[in-house]
C-alpha cells in the first residue's frame, strides 16, 4: 500500500544517511591518526598510528562482544520511549543482545561503534612517545568494552538515570548531552588526563633528560610535520559533520528532524570557527605582551577549531546559531587556559587532547545548561519546561534544572572514569606494565616495538635532535 | 497525514543530503591546504596552511554577520519564484536576515557558507610565500563579507540581474552557472590575478634576487612535496562531487531532481578526467617538441582535472555527458595556455590557481552558451527558449541570448571584482601592508609569522636551496 | 498525485544516495594513490601516483566509449529481472549504449564508473618502480574497456552467466558477489599477479643487482612513508562504506533495503578489524618465534584491514555480522601466507596488492559459498534455496550449489583474466615495452619520467640508500 511504502522510504532514507553519517565519523580514526602523527616526532610515528589503528579494530571487538550490550542492551534504539512500556526506571548497564545477538537496529549498532571508536582513540595522541604498547591495548579494550559503554547507557539508553530518554528523567529533563561533548568526548579527555599523571612526561620535557632536575622552561616536543597535523585536524572537521548532524537521524517520529539536523551542521561550522579564531587571537595577544612581536600559532589555531567542535557537540541541537559562536569563542578561549596550565603542572599531554577533548567537553556540557533556548530543546527533547539558565533569567526565573543535570553529568563523567581508571592506571603502572623503558623511548618506539622507522633514509640520520643527546 | 508524512519525508532527505553534500564542500578546504602546502616551499608550509584554514573560519564569521543576508536575504531560498509575489525585478544586494536572524532555511544557509569559504580559499595558494599575514586576512573578510555576495545575489538570489531565478531573467533565460564556474572559481581566480599582479613575484622567480635583473629563464620553484599537492587535489575531486550534485537539492520541486543531480555527478567525472588527460598529452607533446623525449608532468595532469572540473561547474546540469568531454579537454588545454601566459607575463602563482580556477571559469561560463542542451535546459530550468548556441546554429537558428547571458555575467564578474579588489590591493601595497619584507621571504614566512619551521630538524639544514643564496 | 510524488522521492532518494556512495568510493582512488606513494621509495613517488591518476581518468574514458556498454548495455539496471521480458539467456558481453547513448540510468552509470576505477587501479602498485608508463597507460585502457567489463557482465549484468540476476541462474542461484570480492578485487589482483610475473622483481630485491645472484635473504625495500600507507589505508576503508552499503541502494524494489544496506556496513567494520588484528597477532607470534622478542608491524595490520575489507565485499549482504568477524580473521591470515609465499617465489609485489586483493578476493567469493544465512540470502536474492555450505550441513544437506557457482565463479576470473591478460604482457614484454631500463630504476622514475623528484631537495642528498648502490 501506499502507506507502507511511505514508510519504508522513510526508513530506507534514515537508515542510509545513518550509515553515511556514521562513515563520516569512522573517517575521524584517519583525522585522529594524522593529527597524532604529525605531532610526535619521527622516531614514533609508527607506534603512535597503530594505537589508533587499533583502537578502531579494538573497539570494533569489544564492541561487538560486550560493549552494545553493556551500552544499549534491551532497548528501544529508536525514538523517545521505553522498550517495555513496563519496564521503567534506571540500570547501571545493559544486559542484552550480546555479541550481535537479539534484534538489532543494524544502522543504529553501525553509528554506536564509530562513537565508540572515537572516544578510545582521543587518548592515544596523550601517551605518545612513551606507552607501551601492551598497556595501550589493555586500555584500549578496558575503555570500549566497559567504561564507555556505561557512560554511554547513563547518558543515552532509555533506561540510563541520566538520560533525557529516560521515562523519568532526572531532575524533570535529564543531561542534554546531544552528539556527547560528554559521553564521548569528556569520557576519553578525562582518561587522557589520568593516563598522562601517572605515566608521567616524556624523558626530557620538563626534566633534565640526564639530572632529572626540573628544567626552567620545559623543552618544546614539537611535532614533526605540521601538515600532517593540519590534515588530520580537517579530517577530523569533515568527520564532524557526520557526528552532530547524523544524531539527528536518531529522531525517527520527531517532525523537527531536518532543522535539527541543519541546526547542528550550522551550529557545528560556526563553534568551530568561532574557537579557532579565538585561540589565534588571544594567543597572539600573549605572545605580543611576551616578546613585543605579532606572531600566528598554527597549531594553537588547530586546536581552538577542535575545542569549538567538541564544545558544541553537547548542545548543537539545542542553542541557537549566535550562542554556538559564543560556545566556540569561549571553548578557544579555555583551550589555551588548560593546555597552559598542564604545562605548569608538568603534565604532559602530546597532543593537548586534554585541553581540546576534555575542558572542552566540560565547557560543552555545562553551556547547553547555559544557553539552550527553550524552542530548541522542545524540538529536539518534547518538553520546553527546563530551558538553559541565561534563558530562564531572562524570563525572571532561576530555574537550575538544565544546568544541574549538566554539573550532575559532568561529575559523573569525571568521578566514573576517576574511580574506574586510575586504579587500572595504577596498576599497571605498579607492575611495571605501562610505561616503556627510557632507552626504548630514546631510540623512538618504532625501532623499539615496529621493526624499524617510518621514514626510511631519514631516522638515523640525526634529523632528530633527541636521538643525538 | 499520510500527505504530510509524504511532505517531510521529502523535506528530510532534502535537508539532509543538502548536510552531507555541504560537508564534502567543506572538505575542500582540506585539499585546498593539501595542495598549497605541497605547492610552496618547505619554508612556507605553516604560513600557507593557516590562510586556508583562517579563511574557512573568517568565512564563516563573515557569512554570519552579513555575507548571507547580501547574498540572500529575503530570498525564498528553495524553489523557483520570488519570496514576495509583489516584489520583483533586480537588486543589488540583500539586505535582510543579518546575524542569522528571520527565518532562515538552514540546510540551504550551511551549503552556501561551504561556497563562500570555497570560493576565498582559491587565493591563498597565489599568493603563499610572500604575503603578509595580516594583509590576507584584510582581503579575506572582505571578499567573503561583501565582494562575494554581491557576485552571489546577482548569479543566484531570486532578485538577482543575472540570475534565471529572476521573475524577468536576463535576455529571457538569464546566467547559467549551475553550481558557480563563475560565481565561485571565476570569483576567486580573477581576485587572485589582481592580487598576484599587485603583489609581484616571488623572490627570485622571474628577477635575480640581488641584482633585481630580469632572468633569462624563470627560475622554478617547484613544491616540497607532490604527495600533498596530490592528495590535495584528490580531497578537491572528492569535494567535487558535493559542490555538483548537491546543487541540485535545491531544485525541491523539480521532478528532474534526481537525474539532474546524477547528471551532475557524471559530468562531473568526464570533464575532470578528460582536463587531466588533455593537459598531460599536450604538455608531454609540447616537451617533447622542445627536448626530444617524452615525460609525464605530474602537475600539469592534477591542474589538468582541477581545470576541467571548474569548467564542468558552471554546466554541469545543463549539457551532455559527450559534451562534458569537450569541455574538459579544452579546460586542460586552455589551462596549459594560461599557465605559460602568465610566466611570460612575469606573473607569479603560486599554485596556479589563476589559471585553474580563472580561466576555466571563464571557459566553463561560455561553454553553457555554447553546448547547453534544450532539453537539459529545460529540465533543470523550466525553458527550453535559449539553447546552447551551437544547438541553435544546428536548428538553423542563431539564438545567442544564453551565450550573451554567459558572456555579460563573465565581465559582470571580472569588472565588478576589478573595480572593488584592485584599488583595494593598491591601497594594501601603497600603505606597505601587503608585501612582506624581503628577509621575511628569505628565511621563509614560517619562522617570520608562525614561529618556526613546518618541519622539525629539516627546516635549518640547508634542504631548502633558497636559503642557502 | 500523491502516489506519484511518493515514487518521486523514493527515486531521488535512492539516486542521491547512490551519487555520494559513489563519490566514496571515487575516494578510495585517493586512498590507492597515498598508500602507493607511502609503500614506495622517495624516487618513484610521483610516478606511482600518475598511474593511479590516469587509471581514474582513463577508466571514465574508456568507460564512456566501450566499458559500459560492454558490461551492462542494453541490461534492465535496477532491479532483479531483464529488460526485456522476451530476452532471457546469457550473453558474453553487452553491445548497447555505447558513448553514453541510450537511456542510461545515470546514478548507475556513475556508480559502475567508480568501480571500474577501483578496479584497474589495483595493479599499480604491484608494478611500481619498474614499469614503463606507456605499457602501464596500454595495460589500464585495456582491462578497463573490454577485461573488467566482461567480468563485471558475466557476474552482475542481467545477462552474465555468472550472475544470480540472469532468468535463469546458473545451479539455481549463480554466482553471488555482491559489492565485488572477485569481480573487481579478484580481476585488479589476480591481473597483478601475472604483470608482476613477467615483469620481474624489482633491482635488487630477490637477485644481486650487480652479479645478479639469487640473494640469500630478499632485500627489503620499505616504503618511504608510513604516514602516507596509513592515511592510503584510512582513506580506501572509509570509502568502503560507500561501496558495500552503496551497493544495496541498487536493490530498489526490495523491502529488506535498509536493512541490507546496513548489515553491510556492519559486516564490513567488523570484517576488517578482525582481519588487523588477526594479521598482527599472527605476524607477531611468528616473529617471536624466530627473533624472541615481540614487535607490531604496522604495514601487516594495515593489510590486514585490507584484506579483511576485501573477503567481506562478496559476501557482506549475506552473512551474519559473526560470521563477518570469521571471514576477516581467515582473511588476515592468509594475506600473511600469501605475502609469504610470494616472497619465496621471488614475486615482487611493491604494495602487496596480490595477497590483498587477489587472495582476499578469492576467499571473498569461497565464504560466500561456506558462510551465507539463508535468511540473508532470501532477503537480498529472494531465494533461499542455496544457502552456504555450512548451513546446509547443519540442517543435514549437503547443497553445494552456491559453493560451486562461488568455485566457478573463482575460476571463470583467473582463468579469463589469465587467457587474456598473460598473453597481453608477455606481447609488451617481448616488444622491450614492458619494463624500463636499469638505469631509469636506479635513477628512479621521478627523475626518468616526471622531470624531477617528488620532494624537492632531498632526492638528490642520498636519502634513498638505493641510490648510492
Amino acid at each position: 500500500t501506499l502507506e507502507s511504502s511511505q514508510t519504508l522510504t522513510t526508513k530506507n532514507m534514515n537508515s542510509y544517511l545513518l550509515v553515511l553519517s556514521g562513515a563520516l565519523v569512522f573517517f575521524m580514526q584517519a583525522g585522529f591518526a594524522m593529527l597524532c602523527a604529525g605531532s610526535v616526532r619521527r622516531k614514533n610515528t609508527q607506534n603512535t598510528m597503530l594505537k589508533n589503528l587499533l583502537d578502531a579494530c579494538g573497539a570494533a571487538v569489544a564492541f561487538f562482544f560486550v560493549g552494545y550490550a553493556f551500552a544499549f542492551g534491551g532497548d528501544r534504539v529508536s525514538g523517545g520511549g521505553p522498550s517495555d512500556p513496563n519496564r521503567t526506571g534506571s540500570t547501571f548497564l545493559g544486559a542484552e543482545q550480546f555479541v550481535g545477538t537479539g534484534d538489532i537496529d543494524l544502522p543504529f549498532y553501525f553509528f554506536q561503534y564509530t562513537f565508540t571508536a572515537a572516544s578510545v582513540t582521543i587518548v592515544a595522541g596523550t601517551l605518545a612517545e612513551r606507552c607501551q604498547m601492551a598497556a595501550y591495548l589493555c586500555y584500549s579494550f578496558f575503555l570500549t568494552g566497559f567504561i564507555y559503554p556505561v557512560v554511554a547507557h547513563a547518558g543515552w539508553s532509555n533506561y540510563g538515570f541520566l538520560s533525557p530518554a529516560n521515562s523519568n528523567p532526572l531532575l524533570g529533563i535529564g543531561m542534554i548531552d546531544f552528539s556527547g561533548s560528554g559521553i564521548v568526548h569528556l569520557t576519553g579527555g578525562t582518561t587522557a588526563l589520568y593516563a598522562t599523571y601517572i605515566l608521567g612526561s616524556r624523558r626530557g620535557r620538563f626534566y633534565d633528560a640526564t639530572t632529572g632536575r626540573p628544567l626552567d622552561v620545559p623543552k618544546p616536543f614539537p611535532g614533526h610535520s605540521v601538515s600532517l597535523q593540519m590534515l588530520g585536524s580537517f579530517i577530523l572537521w569533515f568527520g564532524w559533520f557526520g557526528f552532530n548532524p547524523g544524531t539527528a537521524l536518531l529522531l525517527v517520529d520527531n517532525p523537527y528532524q531536518a532543522e535539527i539536523g541543519a541546526l547542528c551542521a550550522v551550529n557545528t561550522f560556526l563553534a568551530s570557527s568561532a574557537g579557532c579564531i579565538s585561540a589565534l587571537v588571544i594567543k597572539m595577544f600573549l605572545r605580543h605582551r611576551q616578546t613585543g612581536e605579532f606572531s600566528f600559532d598554527l597549531v594553537a589555531a588547530m586546536n581552538g577549531a577542535l575545542t569549538g567542535l567538541v564544545s558544541i557537540t553537547a548542545g548543537c541541537a539545542t542553542v541557537e546559531p549566535w550562542a554556538a559562536i559564543i560556545v566556540g569563542l569561549v571553548g578557544g578561549a579555555l583551550y589555551l587556559g588548560a593546555s597552559d596550565l598542564l604545562i605548569k603542572c608538568k603534565i604532559d599531554d602530546a597532543v593537548d587532547a586534554v585541553p581540546v577533548h576534555g575542558v572542552g567537553g566540560i565547557w560543552g556540557l555545562l553551556s547547553v545548561g547555559l544557553l539552550s533556548a527553550p524552542e530548541r530543546v522542545r524540538q529536539a527533547y518534547g518538553t520546553n519546561e527546563h530551558p538553559g539558565f541565561f534563558y530562564s533569567l531572562s524570563e525572571g526565573h532561576s530555574d537550575a534544572s538544565l544546568l544541574g543535570c549538566q554539573v550532575l553529568g559532568t561529575l559523573f563523567i569525571c568521578g566514573w572514569t576517576l574511580v574506574t581508571m586510575l586504579p587500572f592506571f595504577l596498576w599497571l603502572n605498579f607492575m611495571g606494565w605501562f610505561r616503556c623503558e627510557s632507552v626504548q623511548e630514546l631510540v623512538g618506539l618504532d625501532i623499539a616495538y615496529n621493526l624499524g622507522a617510518s621514514h626510511h633514509g631519514d631516522a638515523f640520520k640525526g634529523e632528530d635532535e633527541d636521538v643525538k643527546e
